[in-house]
């Protein structure tokens, strides 16, 4: 049957959307990026701050985190303001958590020295896939702050290990695909979330059944597109990072 | 004395910056827009929302309302995201209440029927001036909202008023001042916040005397350059609404 | 047509309200004035904290803060709680920022060494008003809290600079009328809250349009008036301090 | 050892303070009353809504329910403000539904119709017994507010079933004593908060060891004097009722 | 009438409910014990932490403080989970407030030392009397976590002055009755909760009239049942602790 | 090296803890069910709602929903209370959407018809695999409460499509291993959970490297290992049900 499957988008199994990683996109901020995967349009930014949190004060580390948001109408209908209803969601929250952990991943903690880099992911038009963006372009913005350190002779060694790219792949109609936009995400059986380091590693596997329970099969064939997907967004990174 | 003052951003008493609106930034919303006046770049969004507050219901009009916020690195050192800290500050607060109050006075609210247009000003690049910025910007994006219920046949007659914009003035070194940007604003004696309609008159006035009290002749001289730079803005979106 | 406008208060259109100041209303604070314009009545407090906030520490100034609160059955109909509800509104921050930043314009904050004077507004009658009744009360009761400095000999010189009063005015069918209660504000079409120092100077001109926006002229008209009442505020202050 | 016992107020043992109502304190509530026991000054506040809570809509009956706060430097030393803490804490939880509860045993809650009578109590003035006081004054201001309904015709029969009022005992250096000011109340072993009827029933009792156990001889000396307080202000009730 | 009355539970009216104690009952809490009054299960734990709160810093002294909380489903229709509504009932307020305030009349805070015994009662089952339970059952936890701290030799004397239980008692149906279970608890006239020490004091009366008021011979009549009532739970404390 | 590798807990690498499911826990819940996963217990309550959260209103369909908390003292070192700061933290809320999501794919909404059944895992003592035990329990609780309503007549057919349970999996020391204790799963490199159904399908894979990354074939060992864990699971579920 997956044979005859059409993709909502039209793209083949296996293909991404057009990604785009802007960097400088604004002026303050140590890194700026405006990621683009297809329609769906992230600012990450990446803030130093020469101090740590306090459960790290005195330990010679550094810290990485992430916050995430959403413009009321960066989606189809307007969702409700975070700051005005006065917490954020817990899908929020979950996404944040997931940026912080896969970032940290990328850094040597020590050799980045007592500096927090905070990461911010905001959201300014949404089609599927915000998370895997925001992963992938804050990572970009992480090296210019990193660079921003070492130009301010602030830190001096590299304390980048190793870059990071997420895609979500899943099974929409029983095809496994790459990179789904919103109308896919929407109605396939099963999402999932890869984050891998550019030596072909896994930092995180979360893959979630929506309707049916999913099959060991299932699971490696979307692994493989995971990987291909990362492949390219390593290189789109490494040219975003040339110039 | 100020014959001789210069103002930080080199340009004259009377000067502002160039200001750009792009319509149709981002794709879902009604009306979408980017302000920019000079550094400062907001996107400003007018979502509608077929059904009215409860306080309005069965009243036969519409309404419109206004949030306000910033990205956290928006500014020259991050500021705590206010959806994380779990509340709006008293400014963004008073910010988005202006913003609010402003646009309502462009609309024959009976004439809007029993829908609500929801504006969302969101800064992403800040450098002075971003409620001054939000209010002209927003204004394009209602208008374009306003235009996309009547293409709809949604509503039948046209209930844009008048078109509003905003700008701030002030006093720098004694001198009054057009559109002042941060390093303007953070120095100034007096700043003054105009919004204006596009027949002349006054919507709001709120002028604060930051250091030393002013004088009714500076008042009178902050007002003559505010007639000025709301004139050059209602040309600006003009411009942006014919493309 | 307004030479036959008569005021719902059947006052003069110049005519403020009667104006009462009673210091020492309550025990405790260092400064405490029930302060009257007709019928709206507050409570004004200002509290004398030996330190100061956390970005000033160090600086060898003090600083001026004030907070506001309406009792709940202070209005026609009761008002929820805001300590109930769990937050202040956006009106009431917008009011307490008002407050503090006009009587930090009466105090020479490094003569007032390393003390916070903390104002507190509390309504516990409303009849249109209130901010401006809040502030020129509440100068009472700092210059009450300055000189109880001054006595326990904490502070050397005299940091008060000059007296500030404030008052409303506002066009009111179509015309200008000095010091709204409540019936004409919420009839008013234009309201502006004007906060003047015993110079003469202006320290904050709030003036908004609830209906048709208003002209050059009619702000003038309406400043001119400011003048007249807050002159007489500031007999009445002086009366009341001599006390 | 208590032969020779002097309390810090001079008081006889089972002296009260001078306590005064002074109803029609403010003008917009349907009762309004100025309690003072002493240097204690509450205004009790009684509103009337012309509706009932959720949980009793459809029963044929109304509701009491009650609210306490107090001005931030209504005490020796400013305590923060609730609103702006953003809850209330549990000393005030506490208080208020203790006020509630007991304002809840003068009515008759079905003769009182599909009605609610919000009480607010705000302490202008503290020192000692405020919620001893805000019950008694309270209770005052709801018979004024059901004075209202039935003048408005909005109820037939009469909903008072008796008077309720309260009063502070204690156990100072082992004197039992009557209505305790601060002074007292911090140094005494014991506190206990008794409400009565005007029949001589108990609505409340709440006595709390601070430092030694009380014994039951102690606690039965307290209720004497309970007893003998409540008979006084149920007194001072009937002629600022008369009035 | 009382002759006839059988209690729902058909208990004496002098009996208690069976009460169980047990020590240990979870591994982490320097005190564990799960108390068991007939179906009412509340687990109590007592945890050390070496510090003190801030307004004790340095005054050579250790607090005892209490929280309270009930699993939403350990009664008969779900309850809202507080955590989840972001807020503590003023119930629940109200009782830890109570808890901490008796478990310190066991405690003499000076022997204590810099410590802080933290108490935590978290009812998984509830049939009425979860406050009395819980202080009952906290006291034995409290005497595990202080001969913990013996055992460590972080302190050197015995901080335990007395011990404290505490019983409800009531008026059902004319009848004073011992130790009420939810049904009995609900259809009560007055509910009555008592705080004892070993040496027969009282630490906390606290008497409510849901009904008709009580009179005096009722109060003592209730006060017997009580004592009654904690002499037996003080003979269970003790099996307990000898175990 | 992995040879001679030793788990801390001295377990085979495939190994799981004693686990134990106990019925009819607590007396008021349709489903009520202690889990225990060696020292892991967690009581997991499900509760029926006769009625469906507001987004599924009249589309003839049920839900199944979920919420997660700690007791502050189920841990080493006491946990401050959620209910007591106000909100609940990231994990807890990424814990409880994940409970909520696996128990949905067991049960077959429309055949649940318009009923709520709200789920509560609330940890008493913690050791590692809350989360799976959580899962693991409610699954019983949920399968108790499904057969009330049978009982009952409320629903006719049978809404359980399948059995859910969970285990955690991970490498320690480079050794794929099964149901991490809490000293493993501090110093673990990678923690996955996995849900499974009882006909081998996987509803969740959430695999995290927290130290190295880890390969596809140490994912492949670690997904056996979870399969040959939920085997068991599903066995003793099935022996608790049968009792």
């Amino acid at each position: 049957m997956t044979d005859s499957v059409t993709r909502p988008s039209e793209r083949a199994a296996n293909q991404m959307r057009d990604v785009k990683i802007t960097r400088n996109y604004t002026c303050h901020a140590e890194g700026s990026v405006l990621v683009e995967f297809g329609n769906t349009k992230v600012i990450c930014t990446a803030s130093v701050d020469e101090s740590v949190p306090r459960f790290l004060r005195g330990k010679n580390q550094g810290w990485v985190t992430a916050e995430y948001g959403m413009l009321p109408r960066s989606t189809g209908s307007r969702m409700n303001r975070e700051a005005a209803r006065g917490k954020q969601s817990g899908r929020t929250q979950e996404i944040q958590r997931l940026i912080g952990r896969s970032l940290r991943a990328a850094v040597d903690l020590e050799a980045l020295g007592e500096h927090t880099i905070q990461i911010d992911c905001d959201v300014i038009q949404a089609d599927g896939g915000t998370r895997t963006a925001s992963i992938t372009g804050a990572c970009v913005a992480l090296v210019d702050a990193i660079r921003w350190l070492q130009r301010e002779r602030k830190i001096k060694g590299d304390p980048l290990k190793q870059m990071i790219a997420s895609v979500s792949v899943g099974i929409y109609e029983g095809l496994p695909v790459l990179d789904l936009d919103y109308p896919e995400d929407s109605s396939a059986e099963t999402d999932m979330n890869v984050v891998m380091t550019d030596q072909g590693g896994f930092i995180e596997v979360q893959g979630t059944a929506e309707g049916a329970p999913y099959s060991q099969d299932e699971l490696l064939a979307m692994l493989e597109l995971a990987k291909k997907g990362c492949q390219e967004l390593f290189d789109i990174q490494q040219q975003a990072l040339a110039e």
